[in-house]
């Protein structure tokens, strides 16, 4: 390649004209021919991506203030813990990304869970839930961990609604996010109501205007990093709005994780529930909105700078190895689905 | 890199001493450096794929004689269809790679099917069955086709052990294949007879042997298109034992199959069945095992040339344009995942 850049120059400096007029019309062929390729990479990009949507509609849950409203309280609320050490938010704290940017959680006794938390930011369009994508959807993810022993370890979810229907306010909060139901205070509905919650945390960033339509919108390190990302098959599991969420993907395919990582404990992923083979070290491909933000990375957490991250990925799922340069611009690149979370998303509600 | 092809034979004619002992030397160096970098592509191959088992075993089903024989004889019995025209043996043909050839398949009434009939051999490792994936395994797939209306018809499951039980060889012989059972003949073991004779048909082939560590079972060429495959990122979706047969995955990353096809119906794949529009186009990523040998290819068989087939795949799923001297070395490489079928396999069994 640098050959041929070479080659080039210097046709270029043997065959320029030096006179003005032909500087200039050789200016516009230039200018031309760059906003061809800008064109040709967003048409490109708007094919292989899409803008994130405003929320993360589901048929079967649909939302409501009322059930958002009550699904953000219970979200934040730390009684859907045994000993009311912990929330939802706790893990997914909403000032931080989603994320608490540790390998993986204490729980609510302090033991530690086995898996890094991921963001809830976005988690909605997901096509499953957690890291080996048991769960079909936020309402079922929403849950699981309460009545997980070292998660937020209530007895079962009985338990759960026995507390909450103890607190005035949650009997109205149900009722009114639920007003056709003559039973409204049901675990399904706290499920659904933290689900719907869930389904308006979508975010909106910078590459999302470079989506729209505005190429201004990305630096031109921003856009080379983003014609490498392409065009080196990253596309394969992160595309779509969310960038990822959508496969479960073997996580080395060409080379082993535990050769390249400090995992403490090697993880099987998938293979930990249907004993397949073939299901050795699967985990879900995760989203790339917001990745800067929300590290340490992989299922154990085990990496914390993206740097690392993204020539991990390269050599265990493509059987590359990214040059530096590669790398700084696919960073520069990822960079750019950092959202800015407005404070209104950020703030815990007043609970009852 | 042809100028770093010249530059660097100029090095060697410069540099290369004329006498015997340093020739000697130098083919000795020579030899050695291709004899690494053969045994890295050996590596590298066998950490991405794997070779086929003899069998593909499934705990909740037993492969046992008596199941497997009374399976083939199912998987040929025309009397499984309504009119009496098709047996499973018409569309998965054993003595045809197990299709039949045609972009889709014609059913017991002459209507044809909306999807290619994919290659039964391997079949049963795969995660999931059908293009959209919606059976897990060869069980739950085999007992389909029987009750579908432009397949085989039959009215219902009822029907067909009605059928069946009026003929004596088959009461004896479900006995045999579940000799626990008190009422062994049910449309259940039909599928799990079925499903047992699948499980044995798992082919193996040139490349299989290459896996077990024969690099010398690939020629040069061949070799070459096994690299590219594995370095173009083809490795994504087509890795492990059956090369494929494990995803959902979006046909049309890069570009829409329809601008490269010549399809008869736009097929929404996943869409259709679940209306998320991240389903668009999702259909299983086949197995790439004797893919020389199922054509037509694709998801409407709408294509019959494999390197025009690898040509599309480079475009919409990778977003890259592969030279003809690529496709040709790729073609190579997937022409030993042709295997040998035994007469034996062929042979139709004799019907009760």
């Amino acid at each position: 390649m640098k050959h041929t850049v070479l080659i080039l120059s210097i046709f270029t400096m043997l065959f320029t004209a030096c006179n003005d007029d032909a500087r200039k019309t050789d200016n516009d062929a230039k200018a031309d021919s760059l906003k061809k390729v800008e064109t040709a990479l967003l048409e490109q990009a708007q094919k292989v991506f899409k803008v994130l949507p405003k929320l993360a509609e589901n048929t079967d849950n649909a939302i409501t203030d009322a059930k958002v409203k009550l699904g953000k309280i219970l979200y934040f609320d730390t009684r859907l813990s045994k000993e009311g050490n912990q929330s939802c938010n706790t893990c997914h704290n909403l000032t931080t990304y989603g994320v608490d940017n540790l390998p993986t959680s204490p729980g609510d006794n302090g033991g530690l869970g086995t898996r890094n938390s991921p963001t809830v930011f976005n988690a909605a369009l997901h096509r499953t839930q957690f890291w080996d994508g048991r769960a079909k959807d936020v309402e079922e993810q929403a849950g699981m961990p309460v009545t997980n022993p070292v998660e937020m370890a209530m007895p079962d979810e009985t338990s759960v609604i026995k507390r909450l229907s103890k607190i005035e306010a949650y009997n109205k909060m149900f009722a009114q996010a639920f007003p056709s139901e003559k039973n409204p205070m049901t675990y399904n509905n706290l499920k659904k109501a933290i689900g719907a919650f869930e389904r308006t945390l979508i975010t909106t960033d910078k590459f999302d205007k470079y989506l729209a339509g505005d190429a201004s919108a990305l630096n031109e390190q921003e856009k080379k990093g983003l014609n490498t990302f392409m065009s080196k098959g990253c596309t394969t599991c992160h595309s779509g709005a969310a960038m990822g969420g959508d496969l479960l993907m073997k996580f080395g395919i060409h080379k082993n994780y535990t050769e390249l990582m400090d995992s403490v404990v090697v993880d099987d992923g998938l293979f930990a529930e249907t004993k397949l083979e073939k299901d050795k070290f699967v985990f879900k491909a995760q989203s790339l909105r917001n990745v800067e933000k929300t590290w340490p990375y992989f299922h154990d957490g085990s990496v914390k700078n993206l740097k690392e991250a993204v020539q991990i990925m390269a050599k265990t799922e493509l059987g590359q190895e990214f040059s530096e340069e590669e790398i700084n611009d696919v960073v520069a690149f990822l960079k750019t689905l950092t959202a800015n979370i407005s404070e209104d998303v950020k703030t815990a509600p007043e609970l009852p």
